[in-house]
């Protein structure tokens, strides 16, 4: 379903709502704050036997079953009493310049969301960030909503989840059978999670990001200098948060940029990331070089009163690592690390994100707004993979990290990139090591160079392993990557390849909650439950369309077989029928198949071989 | 380009022909053996200095610059002299019987291939197998040919290679610099790997399956009992193999399908496999407890002496194996799995399949028939995975390949299915403990339950994982797994995905030709040569269609940039635009910069900080 609104000029026409087929959202709030609605997306089953699966739902609004959606007014204000409550200054807004929206003429100005919004600002003795009040002592609202999401409702079934826990391997990561409050704290306090939530982002539904919580999936968005309108962004936003993105980041350039983050923000229930360079750089004409401290310091204000929950800053390129890359193949391929870079050389000084970090902190610790240490060395090939200028910037992030800390700032660390498998784990491991195990965030990594076009697999099989092995968020890659722009299939494609690995990583960590929805979908898929198996997988209109497209009928969906194998050579059906011949079996043929089965078990346990071969 | 071919009712009327786009077919030869002619497929690049990057090519003459395919004649008989030479009898080919096609009616019966052969047999004294040849000491003239593929001509870089292998984490593969006859000998001579060539199989391009090679893949095909026509299977074949499919596996059923299975066998370049349990069950009309071991021992004899190069045999699924199977959430979920556990329950028998195997050896021995044994109770489900029926049917396998090798048989153990990440190495050592190193089949595995539509990446995580881990072929899963028949689209989805799994685990375990191609990508890409990238690219149709999706023009070909980002914020164009910078330094300026990157190298070596921060 698509609503239309009325809006002005460039502002979004429509956005995608309704709910995933198959599934209804529901909201449950933890029995000690009754106040406090968590958001869970519930699949009802056919079978009257089985449970409605409850899975982790970032879509916001615009999937529950009569989404109000008025993009004008934003979403409703899920934090605005807990912020209310923390008594944090209204401020001046810094006013709009030309400039923020790229000096775009008058003709061509997309106008600004009209939602109105209190603008906070924390002033140094008060505690704003959630890392400050974890340090503190304090449970925030927000991580009560956080353990209770993590939980997927779980309540219920605590003992079974902690028998299960230990068929895993967590490389070190410590998930607990139930996230609890005091838990997520904790995480909080030791830096081991982030609570990405900007005291100007009301509309937010927190989520948070760790080793120890499930692993998270970020999707990218953007205007671009060469195509794509402020209309579509919005869109672009629903429609990746619909198929599970938990964080989106906003990484346009060029024109109207300041209003058309307005409209995302207003609208976003999932925190938002930016890259606040980019801004800077539109501000100085696109020349690196032209960049100073004082543009950068008046984007970051800018945007941290917008409600950014975290910004990507570039401060591990420093001057006397960028000779390390003159002999890549592929230099330096993060954007901001070569507008840094390009900066540092040109005029021969210290980068001044470094030199200026600590202002830096104290403007984002006044809102909240999480650090993304970005890997401007990151390599862009598997030639580059683990080399010296990566590490160099690593160890340097590293360092930041203890400061950012000191500051009260929430932080994660941004990882690559292009690795070959076999170096995936070595990232892993330093990134623990060097940041002191703030929360990894990484792009990919693609696993080989020679597939542009399937980018989101050659980096998917990279995310999974990573992630498995200990990082907390990954950074989707579509199939565009190197080619062009995603449109709106390649977002889904890119979002679901990472809802994959972010998954098959819960599956080998061990996580309690990961394999109920395995086991559900597989249960389905046995007893040939069609429509439970489509709404249980990660794109329900993508499975049934290709069930469909081989049989269509209403009959062929509770049919004991498929097309692949038909009805003769169907294994399950085979097997449905040996289960039935069993149960009709005499009590003593049924007795001695018992016997059989306890003896092949105990053989198993032993190690030795059954049988020795009959004779012919 | 598509040729269009006069041929009986029901044969196939085309296929697809032509070299891939932006590379050629190449042939050449080792120094030894002239006559020998091994394809590769050369990728000529814009730039000069830039040598042709020659990539492994198993897609037979169909890639030819000027294809002549008449598939009535079948394709060229490159193996003729070689198996002339050794001198086996022709025999009276087993007369065709109506139950071969299905008891298909006359006006709906596929002509048989008209290609005539010569069908031929060895006799027990006769050295005839790979392994029997490579056990005596003889190098046939499939292994230079194999060895010559392997290397993919690098003779040349010889020494280049054995500077690189080190990079890689072999898990105790021992892959050499450079691949020798004697080399891939020895490997068959120890049943670490496999040759798949029957003797009845003139046409093949031999390659080589094992954990010291290239990682392989393989493509199913086939009709369905539901849908499907013989002309497409053909085609399919053609298709498969185009975009990398290494040996190509002909599941179809019903009818027909002794005389489609002559129009493949005749047609195929690859190694073909097939599952003759489903062909023994058509011709008991489909109920499995009408099996016996005279129709199956028929239908050996019948697709032997038709070519097929390696048989499914799934003897590991013994009577007191399938009680184990009982409590599992998706049952058995291999066909040939399930019809062997009904049988077996049924009459309460032991597997005739079991019982037989000698005698199954005989049969497969004589035309050198590969075993590839079935893992008939391999894991449906995540919650399968590695389950006491897994495991007790793997023991048994490496009993029967030591019975396997002792008659003289090439064998291969195919592998899951359904196993969550930090549960997939126990699979590969558990394989390489039970049966003797030989080489590990595996499909997929997939990592998690919960995406149909997606199973192809789901399981190129599992495939990229296992293939590095130490499986010598991965067997494609399509986007349609589960839920339908995959079309075209589908097939190439499949093996694009799996030549990536491959490719990333030929990098990770350090194979010496595996980066080559990478690198070669990654300059192309920096130095923004994008025929170059798009013709490097394992779908050069595909990367080249995403990028002009956006920038359609041909100027946008040799752009600095493309539309992800813009002309302004290209961080490779920002990089190279800085290594102008500092050509054009003064030389002190140059020699500055020179001393900070050895000062920066110096002090990583030592592990400690660069510079304390600046003070503001």
């Amino acid at each position: 379903m698509t609503v239309h609104v009325d809006k002005p000029k460039g502002a979004p026409q429509s956005v995608t709502t309704g709910p995933i087929q198959g599934s209804r959202k529901v909201y449950a709030a933890p029995d000690s704050r009754p106040d406090i609605r968590v958001p869970f997306r519930e699949i009802v089953l056919t079978d009257p036997n089985e449970a409605p699966v409850r899975v982790y739902d970032p879509s916001g609004p615009y999937t529950e079953a009569v989404a109000t959606i008025d993009l004008g007014k934003g979403l409703p204000l899920v934090r605005e009493p807990w912020i209310t409550a923390r008594n944090y200054a209204a401020v001046e807004v810094r006013p709009v310049k030309p400039e923020d929206n790229g000096n775009v003429s008058a003709d061509a100005l997309v106008a600004p969301c009209p939602a109105e919004r209190i603008v906070r600002r924390a002033v140094r003795s008060q505690m704003v960030t959630q890392y400050e009040f974890a340090r503190a002592g304090v449970v925030t609202e927000e991580m009560i909503y956080v353990a209770h999401r993590e939980n997927l409702c779980r309540e219920a079934t605590l003992a079974e989840a902690e028998a299960t826990i230990a068929d895993g391997e967590s490389f070190g990561a410590a998930i607990p059978a139930f996230i609890t409050p005091e838990f997520v704290r904790q995480e909080v306090a030791r830096g081991r999670a982030i609570i990405p939530a900007n005291i100007n982002h009301p509309e937010l539904e927190p989520m948070v990001i760790g080793r120890n919580f499930l692993v998270k999936v970020n999707a990218n968005i953007g205007n671009s200098a060469v195509v794509s309108t402020a209309a579509d962004e919005v869109e672009k936003l629903a429609w990746a948060i619909r198929w599970g993105a938990d964080t989106v980041m906003d990484l346009s350039t060029g024109r109207n940029i300041h209003n058309i983050r307005s409209w995302i923000l207003r609208n976003s229930p999932v925190p938002i990331g930016t890259v606040p360079i980019y801004q800077a750089l539109e501000k100085v004409g696109g020349d690196p070089v032209k960049l100073d401290w004082e543009v950068f310091k008046d984007t970051l204000v800018e945007q941290a009163e917008q409600g950014v929950d975290y910004f990507t800053i570039h401060a591990g390129v420093r001057l006397p690592y960028v000779p390390l890359t003159a002999d890549r193949v592929t230099g330096i391929v993060s954007r901001g690390g070569s507008i840094m870079a390009r900066w540092c050389l040109a005029h021969h000084k210290e980068s001044f994100l470094y030199e200026r970090f600590d202002e830096i902190c104290d403007i984002m610790r006044a809102y909240d707004v999480s650090f993304s240490l970005g890997d401007g060395l990151r390599p862009g090939s598997i030639a580059d993979a683990n080399d010296a200028a990566q590490f160099a910037e690593l160890e340097t992030l590293g360092e930041l990290t203890m400061v950012a800390w000191d500051k009260g700032c929430q932080v994660m660390i941004e990882g690559p990139g292009h690795v070959p498998m076999h170096k995936i784990k070595l990232n892993m491991d330093k990134q623990l090591r060097a940041c002191g195990e703030a929360p990894f965030y990484t792009l990919g990594p693609l696993t080989t160079d020679i597939a542009p076009g399937y980018d989101h697999i050659t980096s998917g099989i990279g995310a999974a392993m990573i992630g498995w092995f200990g990082t907390a968020m990954l950074c989707y890659v579509t199939p565009k990557e190197h080619l062009g722009l995603p449109n709106r299939d390649d977002v889904k494609t890119g979002v679901i390849t990472y809802k994959i690995a972010a998954h098959a990583a819960d599956l080998a960590k061990g996580h309690p909650a990961a394999q109920m929805r395995d086991d559900a979908l597989s249960r389905a898929r046995f007893n040939f439950r069609w429509e439970d198996q489509f709404n249980l997988s990660l794109d329900p209109d993508t499975a049934r369309a290709y069930h469909d497209e081989t049989l269509p009928k209403d009959a062929h969906k509770v049919a004991h077989f498929c097309s692949m194998c038909g009805p003769k050579f169907c294994s399950m059906k085979i097997t449905q029928d040996l289960r039935a011949e069993v149960a009709a079996m005499s009590p003593e043929a049924q007795e001695q198949l018992a016997g059989m089965r306890a003896k092949s078990r105990e053989f198993l346990a032993g190690g030795g071989s059954l049988y020795v071969p009959a004779a012919e």
